[in-house]
């Protein structure tokens, strides 16, 4: 599998002076203090990466750009996977289709979500492409949900508690609920490479 | 063209709104004062772009992956367009091939950077997809630079400068400089959908 391949940063110093860093530090930002408190151990896969996607509240979506020659096309875009402290792991948005991310998912469903640890002030002094700053990529189908539905009600609770900025939103750009169906899962929080992680052990596991 | 759709947020208000906040806001973190203080007008879109790009690390970088079925693989990563206050405005990256995003580009060059005004603090509440909290995707080609060249060379004095973490990384794993040579430009930093910006006035333009 091309993204299983290890990355291996194996100075075992490392281990020693993250926690050093981890533990002295008062505050950088508002979000510091309490994003550190609850940071998952990072052997323990599944709830890192769930703390990871609850933690933050926008991210890099990346669809096929029909309109680009068939490109990556990544997008900035804010998301929420529940209500605050009742993640669901599963990641939903609110977008247009004035908005090319929209258009092109209804065309090819094929897309994925990058979230950094780096914007939650919870990496230290790390580099954001040190591999102790984690990073996720969930890769998979995004998909429009049916505006009627209960995973509608869900999606909407979820997105305006994170984004209460959405309620406000012009009603005549259309914006519509579309939720990520997670196939894969990419996960850097350490030396060694990517994580061994299912969808199903990210799925059950405890935020 | 698929990413020209206009996104028209249409409350004057806001106009307003925004010079207040950012007029008024002191301290939120550090990096948030020098940023505002040189910030280009919006209506200058190609300052406005190298401005962005120049003054983040980090964003996504998407790729075709060949190992999950063609999908858009985005990666977080770190990048540098130049020596602080010298950005070139084309990001270069230093990169692996032991991280499925660099052998990606290898087979299929295809690709796009997203990065976000919002981690720089200068959004003041806005929301991360509110379209005046600015986000920019270079779309174009990601390709390895010569190690011999005088761009590679470049482009390790621009990565080092900003990332001096990246001087001391393993040498086994094989670093190398790749840049991003840019094909389109999509940026939002206002409302009224992305503003119209060719490749050569971005690359022209005073960050």
């Amino acid at each position: 599998m091309n993204n299983r391949s290890p990355v291996r940063f194996s100075q075992a110093l490392s281990l020693v002076l993250l926690f050093v860093v981890v533990g002295t530090q008062d505050s950088v930002e508002g979000r510091l203090i309490p994003a550190i408190s609850n940071k998952p151990h990072p052997n323990d896969a599944a709830a890192y990466a769930r703390w990871l996607v609850s933690q933050n509240s926008w991210g890099v979506l990346s669809t096929i750009s029909s309109g680009l020659g068939g490109a990556p096309f990544g997008n900035v875009v804010s998301f929420s996977d529940g209500l605050p402290n009742e993640g669901s792991g599963v990641p939903y948005f609110y977008l247009t289709t004035l908005d090319p991310t929209a258009s092109n998912a209804l065309k090819d469903k094929r897309s994925s979500l990058a979230i950094s640890e780096y914007p939650l002030g919870t990496c230290g002094k790390r580099d954001p492409e040190d591999p102790v700053c984690a990073k996720i990529t969930l890769t998979g189908k995004l998909v429009l949900v049916d505006v009627n539905s209960k995973a509608a009600e869900f999606a909407r609770n979820a997105l305006f508690a994170k984004h209460p900025e959405m309620k406000g939103w012009p009603k005549d750009h259309n914006f519509q609920t579309f939720k990520l169906e997670i196939d894969d899962i990419f996960l850097i929080n350490w030396f060694g490479g990517p994580k061994p992680l299912t969808v199903d052990q990210y799925l059950h596991a405890k935020a």
